[in-house]
């Protein structure tokens, strides 16, 4: 209602408006303020919302969200260990579908094969969100696909810039990372019990530690311009916005059918020669893009055509990370 | 000590032993009293175990496990919730490898599909244990099948009993089920982070409720004799032994080729009709036992061949349960 009102709102209004007590107007302002909007309190006319910018908190992002359905229940937290740790643990009590996490700081970010994931306050998207899907287990691995594609769709629709993907879960802009996605399941044999999806966006670091130099990047860093600064929240509502629509797609066919061709418009490397890391032995071949499940279609130079699962493998190009 | 001691045992030798003060081993005698051990203590003699039977606690189980590593780690429990979710817990919180939970009562014992497994008091062994292996998720599934031939192999040592396996997951005396095995896992896509096997060994119940008459039933109710009890530290250790041995079996080859042989010996319905219940279609056909990677053969009226696989279906015999 501050957002939409074009001068002072009474807290009459707010009172009448929501069944509550002055006294609990007062307490929603004050932790508004609390939150960082700048709320200017007059007597007799009302409170007036000074700075309309998105603020990076439970109502900046709640209030931001355009989705259909994710993220209805959001978490927002200045730090915590992982999101998709703190997903897990919301997932065993009982929360429902589409829970979001967002943190502002992760303090033990994880990335794929227990590797860290830097994650330092204000400087990227760190969320994660809950499913629970009635789909088999071994379909699940289409997800960190389908996540992919959707945050392709969602930098690209907030910065403009042109996002690839790195199959299966990193996605790349000029040839460095700028995000990882980490997919989770608990299972039993049967059935999928819950599926957490990680989403880790670099938006404005400007120096990344030596060793992550050569393949990390950031948002802020790809547009160059030093004032150029991303808006988080309406990051993180095209990302969810565009996840939905990718997720309907696949839920359709139960795979990546209706996908594969955007999917392999964004793919990197689709042609090129790639080195494929496996655990008993590594080669290299020529990328041919995806399957419909997902798999990588590698083809070596005596012909052989290979279906790389992301779970035996890292993908690189042939002279370099991407 | 106590066990292998033919006469009384000192306080002092126990004292030299342990490097520990009288008063410790007095408070360790205390203990093992609360757990049901009758212990005799005379002064200027020491202590005398009268009864040597094993008792279903902490050290009368841990004192029996003759394994090489599952259940070094042994958690026993009066109660709770359901062991596949402590061990789970556990497993977040660090556990090693090869902990084993064993509860004399859950609260809310889990089956297959979030259905839910009477497990009272007393009644049978509701255990779980934890592993961390390394192997692709897609192989987890094998487990449950190495599992149902180990508790099957556990069963025949300790009653006699002619223990049949019902694909994937139960094991059957009569045509009716003894045993539910519940395997679960939490994963990335890549990496299994840690399985928990559980097993649910219905050991002394005389009578079922109205709704699993048709085809539950007990050890003691299969062995008919009304004093025959069967002696579940024993059955815990047997079934254990005979575990280690199929997983390495399982191990060496990453499938089920090594214990395919004694798989199909064990598993009922072979060479005869069974129903199989989709998600989508029902239908019949004749079981020819399993593949390497544990789907179960299906022969068609039309000759058509079909590899089941557990995530899709109930297999049963044409005339009923099994």
């Amino acid at each position: 209602m501050l957002t939409e009102a074009q001068d002072y709102l009474s807290g009459q209004t707010l009172c009448d408006y929501f069944h509550v007590s002055r006294t609990a107007v007062w307490k929603a302002i004050r932790q508004l303020q609390e939150e960082g909007y700048e709320i200017e309190a007059v007597r007799n006319r009302g409170y007036r919302l000074i700075r309309k910018d998105d603020i990076y908190s439970q109502t900046g992002i709640a209030s931001a969200l355009k989705t259909k359905w994710l993220g209805h229940n959001l978490v927002f937290m200045e730090a915590t260990d992982s999101s998709n740790n703190q997903v897990r643990r919301l997932a065993e009590q009982g929360a429902a579908e589409g829970t979001v996490v967002v943190a502002d700081r992760q303090d033990a970010g994880k990335g794929r094969r227990g590797r860290s994931w830097l994650s330092a306050e204000g400087s990227g998207v760190w969320m994660s969100f809950l499913l629970r899907p009635q789909f088999q287990p071994e379909r699940a691995s289409m997800l960190t696909l389908v996540t992919a594609l959707a945050v392709a769709d969602g930098i690209c629709e907030t910065t403009g810039l042109d996002c690839g993907i790195k199959w299966p879960n990193d996605l790349v802009v000029g040839g460095k990372k700028v995000c990882g996605i980490l997919t989770e399941m608990s299972s039993d044999m049967d059935t999928i019990q819950y599926v957490v999806v990680g989403i880790g966006i670099n938006v404005g670091m400007r120096k990344f530690p030596e060793e992550l130099r050569e393949t990390a990047t950031s948002l802020e860093l790809c547009l160059g311009e030093p004032e150029e600064s991303v808006n988080r929240v309406k990051l993180i509502d095209a990302v969810l916005r565009h996840w939905e629509e990718r997720y309907d797609a696949f839920l359709q066919k139960m795979d990546l059918s209706l996908l594969q061709d955007d999917y392999q418009r964004k793919l990197v490397n689709v042609e090129n020669q790639v080195r494929v890391l496996g655990y008993s032995e590594d080669y290299v071949g020529i990328s041919h893009g995806i399957t419909p499940t997902g798999e990588l279609i590698v083809e070596l130079n005596d012909g052989e055509v290979r279906k790389v699962t992301s779970g035996e493998v890292s993908v690189r190009g042939v002279y370099g990370y991407v």
